[in-house]
Formats: structure tokens, sequence, C-alpha cells
């Protein structure tokens, strides 16, 4: 028997390697020729949780990618904790910008390049190995532990929520620790206390049956670009404000205690829009650009078209126009009703002598906010300043990660997003990282967690 | 010795054959494949011009595809009329709604189905033949007539404005008698007393220096496909007025003579929202359909794009948004002042967080309208009344014949458009055609319209 740090030092060279290993499969959930690479690193992982120690391990059927279980739940009358990950990855094109191939790691000043380094295959394992840790060295965990690492996140993980459905029992926990997320910076923990939820529509704009001479026609007839122009501009106001009626009406105002939290946070707006190439921030008055990018929803048009898109004039009447809008929500916003809100806009706004229709997509996902008095949210604020020797911010993500809602409608459970990647180890871009120095760090500080989420 | 109406009578089967002969070359001037057959009609053009006696005849030169020159000049004292047309012809495509070939004419029902039919070799080889039984009948001609037949109307005559600055001796004249027109109706002539001008510009935006991921970057940034829609928006009200800054100042309001010629039309609001599958008209209030149509300014954006446009959502907070718009201008807007208007409304109204950017394109056209004291229009009214039995409307057209204000700023000389073929003749489409009745009537109304222009 050894203490956890003992037995994470003595292991450090094969956890290593270990690690690389699984970065060595080319597990890209996007393309269907990787299916067979995705399949592989469940198997890996599956084989690794048995190493590790943990039990009725298995990879398991979704209809799509497949998931991997593992638990150890020996510990009567401590808490259930559920570790979430995933081991597929993003596609690593424009490989050419890549210094070193993806799927063959390299170590260069204490960074392992690869793809999957640091999102989520370096997150993930080391709460593996934090485990074997403490079940090989001290022989038990303090506290029942279950793993549930999937194959299919960077796809939108369109069976999960399916699959956590199905499995409501297999999955019981009180608590889920997501290993999907990064801190601010290197030696900067921090806690991402929110995600932003997602809806998302397409509006299609009809005139006249056939394209038209816009000399003959021109002026008799509406153009339904304008239309659809005149539409997207009555939904936001110049200054970025929402237009639509009842919009912000369930969004849960930021309390003080978290605007102060976000206001700690260094950000510089000058460096913020260089770093885009843009001419400035913009949007909605009244709130600053971190509140707007994490705790105010949006409504963005991510894509327009209609008539002529080639080079030089074309003096066409077009008969369509078409335009793609995603929300992105706040708490306590619902998908579904922002969608009825933006379809009864259009409704009453339809400008004349077009038809005009909303689609709603399919894939919308809830917002999620971690309640600010979850004990466990306390005790990752503790690890975290432990292992850094510095106080984590509370941040939100303005991104949406479905699953976190989802964990809570079926099983009942929060989840709190502990990592140990850095947010400029260049996820889904070429040369993707992770620091080794986080590498030590990140298992140490799982295993801190789960002491102290079992009480110590 | 015979009159012009026995020597048309005569020669009728002839010159039936001759016109069939000219619809049998392809000369689509569009198609680079089709130049040879461009130059064959005309080659065809200045052999048939020859036939008919004219003099000095040339097939010229422009850099792009040739025109082809011919004169009869021996009647001193008497006005000088230029006799203007085309022998190009658009593309055929599709080529499967067509029920005969489009290039071996079908005589149907009294109708010659063939691409270029009536636009415009169908009307202009009818001067040819009047000029021709004028001169071979009677001997002479009732005033100096010179022909400029062109190759490249149909894809705007690129060539032709440097062409006629370049030949206006040889090209002087006191009249323009343009044969590129159509009739109200197949027994309702019609005389089209304007044309509108063109000028065209496209839009950028942008914004960021690539792509972002709406979740992290929405709400802190511009979105450019916003930005552009707030501009243009800010350019047209939703009742279709335009609301650039001195937009209307130089237009020059109709008469109430011209008015009540216009309303005296008959035109029917719904049937002609029908025919173009189209919920309804609509456009700038206080004018009726036909105003708006011939005699009042457009904006109208011709295309827009940014962003993501294929099937299903993408999350992507777009960098870039770009719009084409062209006007249709009326006397006496110019069409550079017009781009300088938009280019200060864009200036003034650039949404902030983007880089906005206007181009204007080249072929800018003026608006021409005839002045309705014009001697020949009434000449080109009494000769349509005669043959048609019927006093002809006056009309305007909504779009755009660059030559008519070229030949007025270079030869000095006023353009009256007369024509035989009919509207629906399905210029541009599928099964073009042209009236057999409309053949007879076209030889006799053009040689009485050189009686008439000659002092008969």
């Amino acid at each position: 028997m050894a203490s956890w740090q003992q037995y994470l030092q003595d292991n450090r060279a094969r956890f290593l390697n270990d690690y690389l290993d699984l970065l060595r499969i080319p597990s890209i959930s996007a393309l269907p020729e990787h299916a067979g690479d995705v399949r592989r690193a469940a198997e890996w992982v599956a084989r690794r949780l048995e190493a590790a120690g943990l039990e009725d391990v298995r990879v398991m059927e979704t209809g799509g990618h497949p998931v991997v279980y593992g638990e150890w739940i020996h510990a009567p009358g401590k808490p259930t904790v559920l570790i979430y990950g995933h081991f597929d990855v993003q596609p690593v094109d424009p490989l050419d910008l890549w210094s070193s191939p993806p799927f063959e790691p390299a170590i260069r000043d204490g960074r392992v390049y690869a793809r999957g380094a640091s999102d989520n295959k370096g997150n993930f394992v080391l709460a593996i190995f934090a485990v074997e840790a403490l079940l090989r060295g001290e022989g038990r965990l303090p506290l029942n532990v279950k793993f549930l690492l999937e194959g299919q996140e960077e796809i939108g993980s369109p069976q999960l929520p399916a699959f956590i459905a199905e499995h409501k029992d297999l999955l019981a926990c009180d608590l889920v620790i997501s290993t999907d997320g990064a801190n601010w910076g290197e030696d900067q923990p921090s806690v991402s206390v929110g995600t932003r939820g997602l809806c998302a529509l397409q509006i299609d704009v009809r005139g006249a049956d056939s394209d038209l001479h816009s000399g003959l026609y021109g002026g008799t007839i509406q153009n339904p670009i304008h239309g659809l122009g005149r539409l997207l501009d009555s939904m936001r106001g110049p200054d970025g404000k929402i237009l639509v009626d009842g919009f912000y009406d369930s969004v849960t105002p930021l309390s003080p205690e978290e605007k102060e939290n976000l206001a700690r946070i260094p950000f510089d707006e000058g460096t913020y829009a260089r770093s885009l190439g843009a001419p400035g921030t913009f949007g909605e008055p009244g709130f600053t650009t971190l509140e707007r990018a994490w705790a105010r929803p949006t409504l963005e048009i991510n894509g327009i078209w209609g008539g002529f898109q080639g080079e030089g004039p074309k003096t066409v009447l077009p008969n369509e126009a078409h335009a793609k809008i995603s929300c992105r929500l706040v708490p306590d916003q619902d998908p579904e009703e922002i969608i009825e809100r933006i379809r009864g806009h259009v409704e009453r706004n339809a400008p004349p002598g077009v038809q005009v229709t909303v689609r709603a997509f399919p894939g919308s996902a809830r917002p999620y906010v971690v309640p600010r008095d979850l004990p466990a949210l306390r005790a990752a604020q503790e690890v975290l300043s432990e292992v850094y020797g510095k106080e984590p911010y509370f941040v939100r993500t303005g991104g949406t990660v479905p699953v976190l809602a989802l964990f809570l409608t079926h099983l009942g459970a929060h989840t709190i997003t502990v990592a140990f990647g850095v947010e400029d180890e260049r996820f889904h871009a070429p040369d993707e990282f992770f620091r080794l120095k986080n590498f030590d760090r990140g298992q140490r500080g799982y295993a801190r967690l789960l002491d102290r989420l079992g009480g110590e």
C-alpha cells in the first residue's frame, strides 16, 4: 500500500505513455471512415478503466458511436459521483497547418501536441489515473464513482439524450463531474458555473414564381430580400438589443455577487477585439462584454442568401431569400418558448407582398447554471485553490453543453466542470496541445476533489 | 417601277424566306462558341442590305462582336434617319422547354417560332424589306437612311458606346428609329417614350478575421449580417419608399398629361400579380403600378449572402456579408450622382463594429425620355394608328436601353422606338415567336413611317 501521492509519482512514466497511446487513435467522430477508430478508442478506454480497478466495465451501444461505462460502488453511505468525458475528437483539417502529425503526439517545450491532447482526452485520462492511484494505492475510493465516457460529443451527442434517459438507474448519482472544460490561464484556475442553451431556425421568404427582370418588374412587387432584411432588422435594434416581444422575459438577472465575480476577471476590450481581428466589441447596452458573452442571450443570423452571388452586377429581382438564425439562451429561457416568440414576431411583422415561413431546427438545448450554494462547487473551489495556489475565477461558458441539462433532467444531479487544460490550447484547431505541467497537477487535483467530496 | 405596296406584295414569299434564313443562324452573343455565328449573321445582314440597294455597306469591327453599317443618302434637303436594331440573340436554355428547335424556325397557327423571331430579327428585317420596297419599287427613298445593326445588344453592348463616339460623322443623323421594341397587344400598338437608367453597386461588410463560434463570441462583437441588414433596411422604408437622402431630388414628376395617358392603359393589379405568381403588387405609395414600373426609380437588392447556406443549422458568427444593389433611374437622375448619394448614405449609416465598403459597378446608363413635342413622335403615332386602325398607347419601358442616351449624347439625335412584335412573344424564353400578321403590317408600317418622315 502507498499513498495516492506516492502512487502517482511512481507511475508517472507509465501514465504518460498511456496518455500518448490514447492520442494515437484517430477517433474523429464526424468522419464515417473513422467510426472504427472511435470504437477502438472506446475499447482502449474500457481496458484502461479495468486496469485502474473499475468494475462492471462495458462498451455500450447507442445506435451511433458507443459509450464506455465503469464503476466502483463499495462506499456505502458515501455519495456517488459520475465522471463524464469524451474520447472522440474533432477533424484535423487543414492538415498542412500542423507542425507535427495530429495523431503522432509530439512533446515540445513541456507541451504535448496532438488532436485531442486537451479536448478531451488529456483531461478525462487524468481522472482515470487519479482513481487508479486512490484505488490501487490506498485500496479503496473515498466515495462511489461511475464513469460515463462518450464517443460523439464533437458531433453534438445525437444519441446520448436517449441513452441517458434509458439508463437512469445505471447512471444514478448525486453529482456529475464533467472533465470537459478548461481553465482561464496556465496558472489561473476557473470554474464554469453555467452554459448557454440553444435554439435555431430558418426563415424563408418567397415572392414571385421565378426571378424577374428588375427593369421590367422592379418597383411593382415586393423584393423578398428587402422583406427579409426588414424582418431581420425588426428583431434586433441597432444597438444589439433583441426586440422580439418577450425575448428577455424569462432571463434571470445576474446577482450582484456574480456581477462582482465577473468584474474581477481581468479583461481588456481592445485586446479582445484585436485578437479576433474585429474593429471593436459590440452588443446589448448595459452589460460588460463578459456578461454579454456568458450571461445574456443572443439572436444571431448564422447565414443569409438570396438572388445573385456571382461576380459583377446582375439586375435581377430575386424571388426567394433565406436566413438561418440561432439563439444562445440563459436561465431560465426555454428553447421551445423562444422559437414560438420568434414565430409570433415573424407573423406580426411579416412584410406585405411576400410569403414568410419559419422552420425550427431540431437539436435545441436548455441553458444550465450550477446553483451557487451547491456544496460541490465549494469543494471544487478549494481544491483548485490548493493545487494552483490561486483562487479560481467563477466563469461561465457562452457555448452550449446540452448534456448538463440532461443530467439534471434525467438523473436529478447537478454538474461541476473541473478540468486542467487551458482555454488557449487550440481545441478544434491545428496544433492542439496540452501542458505537461497540468498533467501532474490534474491527477492530484482530481484525487483531492474525490477525497474532498467523500468527506476526506 | 411599282409602288412600294405592290413591291411588298410581289416579294412576300421571298422576304419570308429571307427572314427564316436569318433565324437559322444561332447568333448567341453571350456564348463564345457562337462568336462565329454572330459574325455569320453580320455578313448575312450586310449582304441583305446590299441586296436592298443600300450603299457603302460594311461589317465593322468593335473589338467584340461586329456591327453592320449601310446607307442611302441621296435625298438632299431631306432629313437623315438612322435605323437601329441587333442581329444577336439570347441563349436558348432550357432547351427541353422548346416545342421545336430554336434555330429551325417553325410556322404554326400564323406564328413563326424561333429564337430571335421577335427580339430583334423579326423587327429589323422588316425595316430592310420596307427600304428595299421603296428603293427598288419607286427608285428612291423619301429621305436619307442609314442602318446601324449591332451584334452585342444581348450582352449589354459593351463596345458600342466607344464605337458610336468614334464614328459620329458616319452615324450623323437627325433622328434614330429603333426597331428594338414591342407593342402592347396583337392589335394594340404602343409607342415607348422612355426607358429607365441604371446604376449598380456592391456593399461588403466585414467583421472579425474569420468565422467565429456563435456560443463563445455571440453577443460580444457585431455580426456583419445584422450590420448589413440594418444598412439595407435604412435605405428603403417598409412601404417601398427609398430613404437614401436626395434620391428623388432630380426626378422629373410625371406631367398630368402623361399620368392621364398611363391611366388610359387597361391594367388589372390582380391579373398582373397572378401572372408573376406573387401574392400582390407592392411599392412606393402614391403611384400606380404602371407609374412605378416605368416612371419611378427603384433601389433593389439583387443578391445577398453571408455565413452558412447549407442544410440544417450551423451556429456560426460569420465574419462577412455582402449585397448587390441596382437602381433603375428616371429623368433627370444621373447614375454617378445616385451612386454618390448611396455611398454617402452608407457612410452616414455604417453600423458600428464592422467595416463597410461600397464598390460601384461599371456599365451605368442614363435614363432616356422622348420629348413629347418631337415631331417624329407624332409621325409614329399617326402611322401606327393607320396600320393598326387604333390609336397607340404612349408607354415607357422599365428596362434600360443604354444606346438611346448614347445616340442623344454623341449624335445629338432623339430616338423613336417603332416595332411590330408584341410584348407577349416570349423574348429571352423558350418558344419565342413572332406573329406573321405583323410581318406584313410591319413592312407597311416602316415604309409609311419613312414616307411620313420624308414629308410624303
